[in-house]
C-alpha cells in the first residue's frame, strides 16, 4: 500500500471511527484502525465488538483530488498513537507507504514517522447483513429521540436488557422506550408505513446510542437503518455505524403508566426546574437527593429539601392549572432534573395518582413523549 | 447582620476568594467563608492557611448601589454550598441575614435558603503586616515571570524550599529562580531602586504564585507587595492577597551555569518544539520521554525519539546558525516542551558544554530570562 492523502481528510474520517476503538483490550488488533485503500478511496475501520464503524473518504470531490494511490493495500495502525501523531502532522499533505512485515512509513513536511503495522488478514470481519428489514429516520429526529430516552437505560449490568432502549413498531408507529427500576422514558413517532413492515422489535445499548448520536449530522438528512438478526446498520453518508442488538425479551412497561389521575397540574418547566435543581444542591450534600413537592390551596407548590447539618432550601411556584387532592410527594430531584431537561415545552403537564404512585410528566400539548419517575416512600 | 446585595457583585467577590478555600478540613471552620459587613461594604474572607484571600465590594460605585445594609455583623457560611446557591438564585437581587445562633437565612425572588451558620469569632484572624518593606510591580509583567519559572517548581515534598520561587533582590534587580533537580528557569527584571531597598530574598511556593496569577488582572495596573518576616501581601484593587513564605534557605544555583559554551546554536522556537513534540508522543508510550538531538554537518539537527514496540519518529530542522562541536544529546521532552513554552522569542540561542552538561536556552535577543534542563545520560 502507498498513497497520499490530504490531512484534514484524514482527520475527519479517523474522527468518525475513533468512537469505537477498544481502550480494554480483550483483542490486541481492536487497538488498530483498519485502514484499506483502493483506486475509489481509503477506508477506515474501528471496532470494540459491540460498536464497529467504517468510513470511507473518496479520491476526490467535485472540486479537489484528495487521494493520489500508488499501490492498494491495506494495514491495521496502533489507533492511539496514529490518532495523534497525523493531527500533528507539520503539512497537509501526508505520505502512507506499507513496506515489508507491515512495517509502515508516514511522510509529511520534514518529519518521518515509522510504525509497526499488523496484518489486516488478522482483524475480523464485519457482519454482513441482508437490506430486507430497513427502516428510514431523518437524522436530527433521530438524534433527538435519543436524547429524550438513552438517559435513563439502566447503568446496572445486572440485567443486561434495561441497558438497552427498546424501539417497538407498532403499525406506522416507532416508540423508543427505557426504563431502570427508578423511572422510564417514551417517545413515539410516526413512520413511513412502507418501510416499518415486518420489523421486529429491537433493543440497543444506551451507550451505544450516544455514540451514534455524535456521528449523526444535525441538517435534516435521511439516514437507512437496517436491522438483521443480531446486528442493526446506521448508513450516515459516507459511514457504516454498526452495532450489536441486545438478547432477551424488554419487559412489558405499559402496566407501569397509569391511565387516570388523581391530581392533574400544569407548571413553568423552566421555573420548576431551577427551583429542583437549587433544592437538588442542598439535598445532594446528604447524599440522598430527596426533594418534597407540596401542593397548596393558592394553586402554587412549594419545593424543599433539607439537611440536618446545613440547613433548607423553599421554593414557591405559582401553577398555569391544577385539578384534584392537594398531594405531598417525595421524589431524587436528579431524576426529575434528567426528565426535565428533556421535556422540551414551555409548560408540562404533570399527572399523580397518589404519593406512593409514578409521577408521569409530559409536554403540555403533545402526547408523544412520556417521561415517568417513582416517587420515594419517606415518614412524612 | 441584615443587607441586600446584587447578585453578579457577591459572585465576583466569590470568585475571588474561592481560590483560597480548603478542600482539605484540618481546621473545620475554613471550609467556610467569612462575610463582614459594615456600612462601607461586604468583606468575604478565604483560608487554607498558606493563602488567605479578602475581597472587598464598596456599598456603592460611581453608578449604582451594590449594597444596602440594614444591621452590621458578621457570620461564616459552608463555602461549597454557599457559593453553588449564590450562583443559582433565581433574582438579581440577594437579601442576606443572620440570626440567633448564626442561623443565616437567603432570599432571592421566590426561593429561600436556610443554612446553618458559623461563629465568625472562631475564625483565625489574619497576619498583620507592618508596610515598611514594599515592592511595586506591574501586574502583566509579575505574571508573565510567574509563568516562565514556577513550571519548574519541585513537586517533591521531602525538599519543601525547591516547591517554591526564590525572590533573589540585589540592588535594582528582582530575579526569579525556580529548579527542581532536572531543570533550573530564571527571570530578571530592573526595579524602582527605591523600592527594592532593604529587601531579604524570599521563596513564595509555586502553588501559591499560580492561584496568584489567576487573580492578577491582565491590564497594567501596580501591585503593592508588601514583605514582612513570613508572610507576603499582594494588594491587587479591592484583594489583598496573604501568602506564608516558605521557611528555609535556597540553595546557591548559579554554579549550575556555564559561563562559556561549546557549541552555540540559533533555532526557530515553534519549528523545534513542534518537532520535539511529535517525538515526544512515542516517547510517551514507553514512559521514557527520551528524545535525541543530533547536530549534523550541513546546519540541521535531527530530532528522534524510539519505541521497541511502536516505531520510530525522525524530524529534520534547518539551523539559524550553529558554531561549536557537533554533539549528539538525549533529554527529557517533556521538560525542553515546558521550557520552550515560556520562551516567548521567535529564534532561541541554545548553549552546550557537553552531552553531558546542562542545555541552556535563552530568548535570541534577551539576556533576562535563562531556562536549564539536564540531559539524560543514555549509552549511545
Amino acid at each position: 500500500m502507498k498513497l497520499t492523502i490530504l490531512k484534514d481528510h484524514l482527520i475527519e474520517s479517523i474522527g468518525h471511527v475513533s468512537k469505537a476503538i477498544s481502550s480494554r483490550t480483550t483483542i490486541p488488533i481492536l487497538t488498530g484502525i483498519k485502514i484499506d485503500a483502493t483506486l475509489s478511496g481509503v477506508t477506515l475501520t474501528a471496532s470494540d465488538t459491540d460498536i464497529s464503524i467504517q468510513s470511507f473518504t473518496a479520491s476526490e470531490n467535485e472540486t479537489i483530488k484528495i487521494i493520489q494511490l500508488f499501490q492498494a493495500g491495506s494495514v491495521v495502525l496502533p489507533a492511539k498513537f496514529f490518532i495523534e501523531i497525523i493531527r500533528k502532522l507539520p503539512a497537509q499533505l501526508i505520505e502512507i507507504e506499507v513496506k515489508a512485515n507491515f512495517q509502515t512509513i508516514i511522510r509529511s513536511g520534514s518529519s518521518e514517522i515509522q510504525i509497526m503495522g499488523l496484518d489486516p488478514d488478522e482483524y475480523p470481519l464485519l457482519p454482513e447483513i441482508e437490506e430486507s428489514k430497513m427502516l428510514r429516520l431523518p437524522s436530527d429526529l433521530l438524534k433527538t429521540m435519543i436524547k429524550q430516552t438513552s438517559y435513563a437505560v439502566s447503568t446496572n449490568e445486572s440485567t443486561p436488557i434495561l441497558t438497552g432502549v427498546l424501539w417497538n413498531i407498532t403499525g406506522d408507529k416507532l416508540k423508543f422506550i427505557a426504563c431502570d427500576r427508578h423511572r422510564l422514558a417514551s417517545r413515539e413517532v410516526t413512520v413511513d408505513n412502507d418501510n416499518a413492515q415486518n420489523l421486529p422489535n429491537i433493543v440497543i445499548s444506551g451507550r451505544t446510542l450516544n455514540e451514534l448520536s455524535k456521528i449523526l449530522p444535525d441538517q435534516n438528512s435521511l439516514i437507512d437503518i437496517v436491522i438483521s438478526d443480531n446486528q442493526v446498520l446506521f448508513k450516515i453518508h459516507s459511514i457504516l455505524f454498526y452495532s450489536r442488538i441486545l438478547d432477551g425479551t424488554y419487559p412489558d412497561t405499559s402496566k407501569l403508566i397509569p391511565q387516570s389521575f388523581q391530581t392533574e397540574m400544569v407548571v413553568p418547566t423552566k421555573e420548576l426546574a431551577e427551583a429542583i435543581d437549587r433544592a437538588y444542591l442542598l439535598s445532594r450534600e446528604d447524599k440522598t437527593n430527596i426533594v418534597k413537592m407540596m401542593m397548596q390551596e393558592d394553586q402554587t407548590i412549594e419545593i424543599s429539601s433539607s439537611s440536618s447539618e446545613l440547613g433548607k432550601v423553599t421554593e414557591q411556584i405559582s401553577l398555569q392549572h391544577i385539578a384534584g387532592d392537594l398531594l405531598k410527594i417525595s421524589f431524587n430531584s436528579k431524576y426529575m432534573l434528567d426528565a426535565l431537561k428533556v421535556l422540551d415545552s414551555e409548560f408540562i403537564h404533570i399527572g399523580f395518582t397518589g404519593a406512593m404512585q409514578p409521577i408521569i410528566m409530559k409536554p403540555q400539548d403533545s402526547t408523544n413523549m412520556l417521561q415517568l419517575i417513582l416517587p420515594y416512600r419517606t415518614t412524612n
